[in-house]
């Protein structure tokens, strides 16, 4: 196998068999061998699961966007043993969307796993594109919180009680840097990698991912042959949440290791959070929990549906 | 006046008065005339002084190196009409020292302050060289011991109830990023721009800059003419600490007024520590504060005298 981290110097062995190694990593101070690696990648999402409270033989939904996160996620599970099943929403982007489609197409099929496949546009009456020309709002916001509430929706609509989702040790500690530096302490009370449900139509939500860095996810895909969909959003603008990441690995090349210590740390002062927080109300609309009398996503609806019938009538 | 900022376009007009700016600050979106900022800083700091609560009519300690830190603390202190006296410890650098002595002398002189002049060798029979070749601890922790100490133990013994030092936003952020990332609880605890005394040996301390960015400052030295030391420790080498104030300027630098958010908030939501913590114990060698029973200075101490001891045996 070739070696998959640049920096490996030539004739490198593996820290725990002595094999020829193929990964390089700084902040464990390790070298693997590809079956070592796969060996710590599984072993580092056991522990997470472990840590988190699920019911025992919970049929786990996994959300897939094809990229190498929900593709890496979606395998380790499998090979734990786990019973998954992929959900996958197609946003509807030129270009984008097929080569996401089909990036978890192939990965299914060649492992004979259970997906289901929807569509935005059927979902909730508009593609990313459209509702990209019908609001200011940012459109990452806008498909965030789609896909967060669909996500929601479907996973408990298909009978699952848990949704795991592909954030890696970089998101989170990014994410709690953005947090802690804009001081969202309402964010902050529900910052975890666990989060249990608060209402019969919220599934368990997980990120069994998050004590791997986004290096390492890669270098476990080349490893294991996974062949994720390499395309960027052509959509995704200087999103904020890319300043703290870049910040923290910024950190991260000088003192190997400083993203993890952070991240950890601070969960482990915190300990996992137990369904209290704020208490959710039911939109009045589409009965789903929600943080007010309407909910984030029937509000956006509102708001696209209101500009649609705008264009449609200057264009008439 | 020449331009103090180099990023500003000619013709400039201070956001304030309309006179010609010299200063441009890009977090508070703002352009000040020389005037107009001297305002803005002693405003800054002005608005510090009042949230510390502190006795009336104190006098004022104000720990001089030398630097555009201190003597810009010093100088506007004085100018907010309070009662300071300086207090310089020699380090006993070549070079360096001499430079920051003469730094403090000309800044006091000019302005007819009083200061007092101490020389570490004669306070700890070691100079910050011949301790370094006496220990294997990193030297700038060794100096900060022995600063902490001495200015407490220099500050009361002069009479003063109050310390001030020159640490400024950038400092006190970097900080605050680091104890967040290490999850270094016990310094989040006491960490605040005031300090309240916790024993009679311990002046009340103050951070009277924390509100104004580093740079801010160095505008400050030159609006008013004020020639710190320039020189850098030659004995300083690659603290973390800069680390973090690095990775925080590479947040500011994409998003100003980050830096401050991120401790302002923290500071808002913690308040002000009062005067709790550890309780001190008393140091059964010195009788000075201590956080066990032989404090910190008196351990160096010892480590330094046993390592001469053996140095002078070795050579007879």
């Amino acid at each position: 196998m070739k070696t998959v981290s640049s920096e490996l110097p030539a004739g490198a062995k593996c820290t725990r068999c002595k094999g020829r190694a193929v990964v390089r990593l700084p902040s464990h101070n390790s070298r693997f061998c590809p079956d070592c690696y796969i060996r710590f990648v599984r072993t580092a999402v056991g522990r997470a699961m472990k840590r988190f409270p699920l019911p025992r033989q919970a049929s786990i939904r996994v959300a897939v966007s094809g990229g190498k996160d929900s593709l890496a996620l979606w395998d380790i599970l499998h090979d734990l043993g786990y019973s998954t099943r992929g959900v996958h929403i197609d946003l509807g982007i030129e270009g984008f969307s097929g080569i996401s489609r089909r990036a978890v197409e192939d990965f299914a099929r060649e492992r004979n796993l259970p997906w289901s496949l929807h569509f935005l546009k059927d979902l909730t009456g508009y593609s990313i594109p459209e509702a990209r020309r019908l609001t200011r709002r940012k459109i990452c916001s806008v498909c965030g919180v789609f896909k967060r509430r669909l996500l929601d929706r479907l996973a408990v609509g298909e009978g699952g009680e848990v949704l795991a989702t592909g954030h890696n040790l970089d998101d989170e500690a990014g994410r709690l840097m953005g947090n802690l530096i804009r001081h969202r302490t309402e964010y902050l009370e529900k910052f975890h990698p666990f989060l249990p449900s608060r209402h019969p139509a919220m599934p368990v939500k997980i990120k069994p991912l998050y004590r791997l860095e986004s290096v390492e996810i890669r270098y476990y895909c080349a490893v294991k042959g996974i062949s994720p969909a390499e395309e960027k959003c052509p959509l995704a603008r200087g999103a904020t949440s890319h300043v703290y990441k870049e910040a923290l690995q910024f950190l991260e090349d000088r003192m190997p290791g400083a993203k993890r210590d952070f991240l950890f740390s601070y969960l482990k002062e915190k300990g996992i959070p137990w369904g209290g927080g704020e208490a959710l109300e039911q939109c009045h609309r589409c009965g789903e929990p929600s943080y007010g009398s309407l909910c984030g996503m029937c509000g956006l609806l509102d708001q696209l549906r209101a500009n649609r019938e705008a264009v449609e009538a200057d264009g008439s």
